[in-house]
């Protein structure tokens, strides 16, 4: 089944706005063994539509469309396919009585403009959509091209991907051909360059698998996608000796779900002092449901008066130690990890840029450990602009506390 | 000058992984006043990308591409090219010699693969890569498509975007029309439907401007693009008093910078304390350069221990309240303005998701801003899943801090 996405809207072109809809959409169909032979992103222009939707009735038999069937005058996804395959629009009963009743649970009348959302080409079936207005259209066989599906979704995320998950995933699950497993991987603290090296052999042996490396500022994953549950365990138990501790974990999990979950089967907890990461760390633990279980919680100390008050650090000591310093680092976790009662700390103390701070480089970051063996910091330097560098820094912060808790046993 | 873009990378298609380039050429070409017709992302699938490279060919003038430049038996976007185009590929001397010394600056020698990479098809330049190992084309009028213009870039976002600035971006800048002026208003507060409303009287008064209006979870952006200032300015001055109070700020900045600029004007200073938004409030703020001089810092008190540490707030206290109410929210917010000397504070704590905690529905919210004036608590039910309850949460603390300030003239 050839499939292509088409995602509709001038913004999507000319601003800072990402199409994420087909990212997701393409997740969805590798889990169900299918996928994408292409996206393509196109503005309003009815000419640029009716000349994309032309060819793609040439070379797929699955269309997937996202936006252009909202109220206003360039939403035109509906008007254009009906256009091209001479088939009218018509009224459907159950879109506009939806409507109605959309509207009139928020005590409101539709306005006129709307109306041409119920409105559904004849031959085709409207897809409900439970939380918005646009009903989205379900199109197969269409006059003169059999076989072919067109589906029409809402360019709103939430709206389409409730819309798939209750209507068109489960449609299209019993076209797909065998099921497909993932195996995925997470990798911290080695360079993508150094996975690809090191697993080389592994992949060689597995190669009939659909192998990706894929790498960004925090971590490394690794996705296997095959038919065969037993191949994949086979990959995955050739991996691990190949991996070992920098293997992060395995799922769904990222590094940090590493670290929480480490922490909640050891029965242990963790605190937080971050000056040049500015909470960007506990940010990241506190996104995962459920982290309170083990994360207590932590300081934002971007400044010597808040290093003072939340951790009791000596002000004239700061000066003399300089707070861009091991010294100031381990001092950060030490206070914090007394406070709170936590069995681990993380301190991070550093220059973000992009100005020198402190006599200290843009990118030199200090991170404390201490834990119930004493206090170990690290100083990096590290090159990338502010974002980076503070993204990198809880990367490294996160991995250093889970190479610790695999080399210590657990103590109480 | 019709323009398009093709991202190339299997990844793209069936992972995560997000094709954040030609988001950004998009915003490069509309600041030149050129924009794309189209963007394509496909696989690496040789028939797949020959018959899209053949059909850009007759439908653009330009042809951007990203990806498809490295070392690997997969990388072939230019033996493809080259192959439809009946050009021979040749080495470049300055492309091999930039190579030998990218590898030799880190005492190594490149792999036998990587020479390939030197090679450019017979009638195009090669733009150089400054931070990578793999070079671009640039290749004007191509042998059969003369006035056609076709430039390979790598796709790692990095090296794209030197490449862009160096060589790509000032090649075009002469081929463009009027330079394209861009204004943009940051509204907060108001949904999108709200904006639509207000703005269109303005906006029909100026119809001849290009106007976008894009909405997300932290605010509205309002964009207008022309290539007269004067005209722009007309609409500035037209959209301030229709904006009042929920203009939020002008040009590049968002919600946290404008609340950053208006606490500097000022002389005042911010301290937050963070129950269920964890220290993403804290993060937003750090990350932008140069915070440290209105923002002090903040307590992530997610766990009752760390309201004792960090804030003093009596346990038995909390558990009398509850740790989901205005008068915790409120506590929060005077404990960390007074323990850091703040200005004003912001406490949050709330519900996030995904269980009942302390008796609260998902999506109750709680934010108290502390200033000179008092306290004062907001409490919000929100719908949305864990991510969006916690970052809506930081943008309607921002936001009311915002509004206060202007309601209160500066005291001290």
């Amino acid at each position: 089944m050839r499939i292509e996405c088409i995602a509709i809207g001038t913004e999507l072109l000319t601003t800072r706005r990402v199409d994420t809809n087909s990212v997701w959409l393409g997740e969805q169909l590798a889990a169900m063994g299918l996928g994408f032979h292409r996206k393509t992103t196109v503005g309003d222009s009815q000419e640029d539509l009716a000349g994309l939707f032309r060819e793609a009735l040439g070379r797929s038999d699955l269309i997937l469309i996202t936006g252009g069937l909202g109220p206003t005058f360039d939403d035109v996804t509906k008007e254009i396919f009906a256009g091209i395959l001479g088939a009218e629009l018509v009224e459907d009963a159950g879109s506009r009585a939806d409507m109605m009743a959309f509207y009139a649970a928020r005590n409101r009348v539709p306005p006129q403009v709307n109306f041409k959302q119920a409105l559904i080409p004849a031959g085709a079936e409207p897809l409900r959509n439970q939380v918005g207005t646009a009903p989205g259209v379900w199109w197969q066989d269409p006059p003169g091209h059999p076989g072919v599906r067109i589906v029409m979704m809402p360019g709103v995320p939430r709206e389409m991907k409730r819309m798939w998950e209750e209507q068109v995933g489960p449609r299209l699950r019993p076209l797909a051909g065998r099921e497909v497993h993932t195996l995925r991987m997470v990798v911290a603290g080695v360079p993508e360059s150094n996975l690809d090296e090191r697993t080389r052999a592994v992949r060689e042996r597995h190669g009939h698998l659909d192998w990706t490396i894929l790498a960004n500022l925090l971590q490394v994953e690794l996705l296997v996608r095959g038919p065969d549950p037993a191949a994949l365990a086979a990959v995955r138990a050739d991996l691990e000796p190949v991996l070992g501790a920098d293997l992060a974990c395995i799922g769904d999990g990222n590094l940090e779900d590493a670290v929480l979950d480490l922490l909640k089967a050891r029965g242990e907890t963790l605190a937080v002092a971050e000056s040049m990461t500015g909470g960007l760390l506990a940010s990241r633990l506190t996104a995962i449901p459920g982290a309170s279980t083990a994360f207590l919680g932590g300081a934002t100390a971007y400044t010597v008066e808040a290093k003072a008050s939340f951790l009791g650090l000596d002000p004239a000591w700061l000066g003399t130690v300089g707070t861009v310093s091991d010294a100031c680092g381990g001092a950060m976790a030490e206070a914090v990890r007394q406070r709170l009662g936590a069995t681990w700390a993380l301190g991070i103390c550093g220059n973000a840029g992009p100005g020198v701070e402190g006599g200290a480089p843009v990118g030199t970051v200090f991170i404390a450990l201490a834990g119930p063996a004493g206090t170990v910091v690290r100083s990096h330097a590290m090159a990338g602009d502010r974002a980076e560098v503070q993204l990198r820094s809880t990367a490294l912060a996160l991995d250093f506390l889970r190479r610790q808790m695999a080399l210590l046993g657990i103590k109480h």
